[in-house]
């Protein structure tokens, strides 16, 4: 990413702070303390926020083209650590219970006359872009019918850069047995820059008429049982492998809350201990803390207790152990993914956009299968994980 | 503590710098960034360095009487992650090793005319001084024969205000079934200005000619194969359930390390998890780093590590789902200290230096039991952890 001072963008600096509705002085404080960076995609001049500054969410992304075209970042969803009595107590009336996907989340929009997908953090994705681009192509016409509004959903499936989760409803046959495991599924539309969102029968009714996959809810109930319906939901989520729900108001009227299984409470502490040194401890100690507040609810007896306590030492201990091995024997600490790409020029934008974003990679493999399609396996490394283990491997003290 | 300002030292500084051989700016820093605060002890003004600063030791203290005597912190003991290669590389050719025992660091040094006891942190504990003297009463000639000396040693047991572990080798019986279960082992002796350690030979001669309890050697090994014998003094103490080994070298010509159980791990995780938001993270994620790197070097197969999986886990969730029930059930968070107490004068001693610590707690009981003696149940106070579990289980999100 280019680093241009703040001066850049003076021309536009009034223009910005009115579009947004944040002051001047605001904004030159965001510019010097590197919450607002700036980048420019396809020969025009962007701005992201890397963090919340006022009521401008993290991952907006600003055009600095004639109208000041933004996205607002998707805002923060808060959680639940206890069912009973926080639904309750949050919601107004009914909750509809909407699965939770384990992928990443992306915004789609027509920004600067084309159709963009940005990531949580604000980066325009080439990888994600080209996919929605493909999987929307005859759905697309939605965003010039209303082009205020954005498509907030989540990718998911193996074959993303990111977070590689298989669902087997998005398994797609590319040519003979190769399967690209890719999809993504809308949970909310909202006006691109209030974040202001549609009501979840608008947002049913739209999305089925343009044909565009969706999260389809699991229930809707009242909010005086529904912590006895969602644990029942969760368990059943948990033992399918899954990662949680999200809980919203029918008219969206107060934000949407969120409330993860066991399944994925472990699955997380198990990549986190795979790259140990990497991930931070904050990621570690939240999911642990989320699985003393769940086995207290769910009233666990002698047994459960213990199954739950053995499947959190093992998430925990297994995949250290397996990386230490792993450098121990030699090897390197790395998280392999593997995605196809229709041509060498997008495999080469997606590799300059990887080291645009200091992330430690190397291709480790590149194939042509049929229709001319690549499958290319990059690994990511993470360096302090294997230098930290080799060094105690060395004899060397903590 | 008092809040007195780098001048009120002024007079000393010139003294004090030539004494601790740090220079005047340093020492000047020291104050302003609050490594060095000030505070008093019977009449004479006293320094603690909370920090380490240059090469001042963290808990060093400093007397500003006529000829600014100090006694120097005891130094950080370094860990090994594996006992192969880390012995073979770090030792010169004889390695001792010590049991490490599960109390709290204590030097005990002459010093304004008197005999204290100084915990790892740089304060002047009165129950520990008072419990030292007493069980010294016989012995403390050491000191008058060697003023420029520190006794460095580890007070055990459960009845002290700071790490409750029973060591049945400590019980004293005070009258009819009850019982004190109080004391201490010397594991080192110092210069207490310049840390310079007497040979384990030296140390054994002198501590055994003033009959002072100290920790015994429990093997001298060639450091090639150490790795393998310290590996099965570890297995015997983690099924006896203690704390580990400190090695060293016989002549002390490089610094101990220290090596630590699976039993001390998940104890204190257990510690860890039952007061949770209170701990620090970084607690709690470096003992389970240590089990990761043990489970690796002793090659355990399938069975062995879901053992070790299942007692991390428990160590982990059992104390935080009991912490959450307890709070749940109206109760409050406390980690609960029985001492023994010779008079209301000394327990009112203690509570005030409690107090100047800003350690939150309360006094659950007291009793005269024969002999004169009081038996008091202080209960100290996790605010965050009671704080925070509340406000969950209240519906409060994340």
């Amino acid at each position: 990413m280019e680093d241009i001072s703040c001066c850049d963008s003076d021309k536009f600096i009034s223009k910005i702070s009115e579009r947004l509705k944040i002051s001047e002085e605001d904004l030159k404080k965001g510019f010097m303390r590197k919450i607002i960076t700036t980048d420019e995609y396809k020969g025009t001049k962007i701005l992201s926020f890397k963090k919340k500054l006022k009521h401008i969410e993290r991952g907006t992304i600003v055009f600095l083209n004639d109208n000041i075209e933004y996205i607002m970042g998707y805002p923060k969803i808060r959680r639940a650590m206890t069912l009973y009595p926080t639904l309750k107590k949050y919601f107004i009336d009914k909750i509809v219970v909407e699965e939770k996907l384990d992928g990443y989340n992306i915004r789609i929009a027509n920004i600067n006359d084309e159709v963009i997908a940005i990531t949580r953090g604000g980066k325009i994705c080439p990888f994600t872009t080209k996919k929605v681009s493909k999987f929307l192509s005859n759905s697309i016409k939605i965003l010039d019918d209303y082009p205020d509004l954005m498509l907030c959903g989540e990718m998911v499936g193996l074959n993303n850069p990111y977070v590689s989760h298989y669902y087997p409803e998005v398994d797609k046959e590319l040519s003979n047995n190769e399967y690209e495991n890719l999809g993504f599924y809308i949970f909310d539309i909202r006006n691109k820059e209030t974040n202001n969102p549609l009501s979840i029968n608008e947002k049913e009714k739209m999305l089925k008429k343009y044909n565009i996959p969706y999260v389809k809810p699991l229930g809707i109930f009242d909010k005086e049982g529904a912590h006895e319906k969602v644990r029942e939901l969760i368990e059943t989520l948990s033992n399918e492998q899954r990662e949680g729900v999200v809980l919203k108001d029918p008219d969206m009227a107060v934000e949407p809350i969120k409330y993860t299984t066991h399944y994925t409470q472990c699955n997380d502490l198990s990549v986190a201990f795979e790259y140990m040194y990497d991930l931070g401890i904050d990621f570690m100690f939240s999911r642990i803390v989320r699985e003393g507040y769940q086995s207290f609810e769910f009233g666990e007896n002698e047994e459960e207790m213990e199954r739950r306590a053995l499947d959190l030492g093992k998430s925990i201990l297994y995949p250290m152990v397996n990386s230490i091995k792993k450098v121990s024997q030699g090897g390197t600490i790395s998280e392999d993914f593997e995605i196809f790409m229709d041509s060498e020029e997008d495999i080469a934008e997606f590799v300059a956009y990887l080291k645009k974003l200091h992330i430690n990679f190397t291709i480790k493999n590149k194939e042509k299968i049929d229709n001319g399609i690549y499958k290319v396996k990059i690994g990511r490394i993470y360096s302090s994980t294997n230098d930290r283990i080799k060094s105690h491997l060395n004899g060397n003290l903590w």
